[in-house]
């Protein structure tokens, strides 16, 4: 099916490629930022454009075979979505969140900088609601309902400042092949946004019902 | 306020700013996709990371005195807003959404590319709420009754596969400080999601209503 891929990596080119992912991910953040922080010379943007041409080129000497990085499982039951746009962390757009889980709740901490404005020093609304549907969508996962999500319901409490955030969410209840969820993201002076969604099995997942629900960690 | 900022820029300096920061976040936009879709090899990955080091390392050279953008108010009325992460011409997260609008409706069509990611080679259901958060939004600023996001509902009909989408909003009706406005995400093959958004005026805008309702147009 497109957008999923077998392979079978060692436990050590696992922990190999994790390492450098997240390095060579963690530097292009940083450009990011300073894209939008900048108030550089022209020369120096020049110059910056010269370093980024170069080092684009030195990552595109080979590319995957698909357009887009899917999700890859591994022989040893991990898989990889590392292109996820909040979670992945060979993409950095995602910010990232990393997601905890205990047996009542998912929830990630992070940060949320320059890159993430909607109105003037705020928070983008959308991207909260992304933030939002990354962690309810995981917490039905991780409680074992997993699913597309079918409706999403944000409401906006408050303003949230640029800086750190905590995500949080939860499965409420099952109904068929519905998942239920509801959550936050917070601020240290409190909830500023809620959430509620509704997350749908796919119908290829209810074919392979025990293949989703089991497919184990996310490396 | 914290993220609002004057300017008095030359139109011929606004066009010229304007030109530099396209063609710099257009390239990072090039290289955010690079990092996704790499399979090079270590000695290629380290020379990518220095080259990504210096360019940082030249926009740092001068940086804004705010951590964040934020909208900047120019003297011949226009602003900026070049750090949204939807719409920021000089955030490289953003698509960007060039945004459209005529008397009924605004709208923008764009590319989602692998950055964009949630289930494999889908687009994130967060993403197409971000996308839907803007469009709305600003399809009610557009119809002269602008707002903070209170409340958004989103409704996924279908997956929506990366590649090229169009997103449309439409103001439906003001009642008090509130805004009511309904839109879509689209692709060739029809409507994917479907949104309803309450957008809220705020108080430091209602006590100074007549500027963020002729703010004029964005840069």
């Amino acid at each position: 099916m497109r957008g999923y891929f077998n392979e079978d990596l060692s436990p050590a080119e696992l922990e190999h490629r994790t390492r450098v992912a997240d390095d060579l991910t963690a530097d292009v953040r940083r450009l990011v930022s300073a894209t939008v922080l900048t108030d550089t010379d022209d020369d120096s943007v020049a110059e910056a454009r010269r370093h980024i041409a170069a080092a684009t080129a030195a990552l595109q000497r080979r590319t995957l075979d698909s357009d887009h990085f899917g999700i890859r499982y591994n022989s040893d039951g991990s898989r990889r979505h590392w292109g996820n746009a909040m979670v992945g962390r060979r993409n950095p757009i995602a910010p990232p969140m990393v997601l905890h889980h205990d047996a009542e709740r998912t929830w990630a901490e992070f940060e949320l900088g320059a890159q993430y404005e909607g109105p003037g020093g705020l928070v983008h609304g959308g991207v909260l609601a992304c933030v939002l549907d990354q962690v309810l969508g995981s917490a039905a996962e991780h409680a074992g309902a997993p699913g597309m999500t079918g409706t999403l319901t944000i409401r906006y409490r408050r303003a949230t400042p640029l800086g750190p955030v905590r995500a949080e969410g939860r499965l409420d209840r099952v109904e068929g092949i519905k998942s239920y969820a509801t959550g936050s993201v917070s601020t240290a002076d409190g909830v500023t946004v809620e959430a509620e969604g509704v997350f749908i099995l796919p119908r290829w997942a209810r074919a392979a019902d025990g293949d989703i629900r089991t497919a184990g960690g996310d490396a």
